[in-house]
């Protein structure tokens, strides 16, 4: 098993640190995505997506979503479990993922990527060279103050995202303040419940990773 | 267990059709997307983010995401497996639905839901109001037009998206090309792979649900 991963970038860093929450060390390759090394013919050949991270198995198949490769990884070592142990907390644990992800990561990713002068023409991540838009920039930084609103609201009387047990829930929140600094975009001190989370997650040894 | 579900809405329908090819009938209660029944107090006590499909269990818990709606109904009915057998299996499907769902089904979204006359404030579903955006609207069809153009290439040598097997990712991928029509971005004819998988698809019974 071998992992594309990017140092700075947020979507590796989820997986970076579910690995470390399991205790888990696996081989790492790290991809210049500020170089293009994602657009090269050797890259492109693993993931045509041109994303990380792509966790690449013994047989040859690349896992090229955040979500697939760790459940792939909870499935083979379930302790400490990160995705829930029924179906019916796997169930409850995907929808908070897909939230965070919808109302959060994308909102951040739609405010930063269609503003960095760095980012021009390439307005989503991926193959396709797509210009930047202001409106949607502006449309993202609304979308994540609504997105912190929710989350501290969510936080008043629960421990962490899910309830009292941390989870991938935990992780994808955490990682989605952390990218919105790029945005300029962080939490206001007044989100108490949040910051309170915050601070408690982001003290995990796993959060270096 | 209650499904909601609104029976002209492509979300609820990807549920709809895995349930139809699990053999499974779920009492289901139609909520009424255009008169705004999902924004009802009602509605937002079992889904704040205002969106169906929603499946509530006997416990009272609410799953309100399409893909943790159907991989709680593939734990407790494993056969035919739509999600895969095995761990390598199920990333591999998870990678091609998540990749269905942001080239395909999320960018006929964006041309869709930004354009319509009848959703003006309305560009994404949820709580927030929000205008549409003319310039996301021809980013989503560019887009589209894309990711017809990979389904095509992709189905060169395989019977189905993930390969011998009908799975969710034909369920997602053949729903994004009907929500298609909506945006009057059908697939071309000459998309002759595409065309044939689609054909075979859409005569199963359970593309009627």
């Amino acid at each position: 098993m071998k992992l594309y991963d990017c140092a700075t970038a947020p979507s590796p860093r989820r997986v970076r640190i579910f690995l470390a929450e399991k205790g888990l060390t696996i081989p790492t390759v790290q991809v210049d995505l500020r170089g293009g090394e994602q657009f090269t013919p050797a890259f492109r050949a693993l993931n045509p997506d041109c994303t990380v991270p792509v966790l690449e198995l013994d047989s040859g198949t690349a896992i090229t979503d955040v979500i697939a490769i760790c459940r792939y990884v909870e499935e083979l070592h379930p302790d400490p479990a990160l995705m829930g142990r029924t179906p019916e907390a796997r169930a409850t644990i995907e929808c908070w993922v897909r939230r965070i992800e919808w109302d959060g990561i994308y909102a951040v990713q739609e405010a930063f990527r269609n503003a960095a002068p760095g980012l021009r023409g390439k307005a989503l991540p991926g193959p396709l060279s797509l210009e930047q838009i202001p409106a949607l920039a502006e449309r993202g930084r609304h979308r994540v103050q609504h997105f912190f609103a929710w989350l501290d609201s969510r936080l008043v009387d629960h421990a962490f995202v899910s309830g009292p047990h941390f989870t991938i829930a935990d992780i994808s929140a955490m990682v989605a303040v952390d990218f919105s600094a790029r945005a300029q975009l962080e939490p206001a001190g007044n989100l108490r419940h949040l910051q309170r989370w915050y601070g408690e997650v982001s003290m995990r040894p796993s959060a270096k990773a």
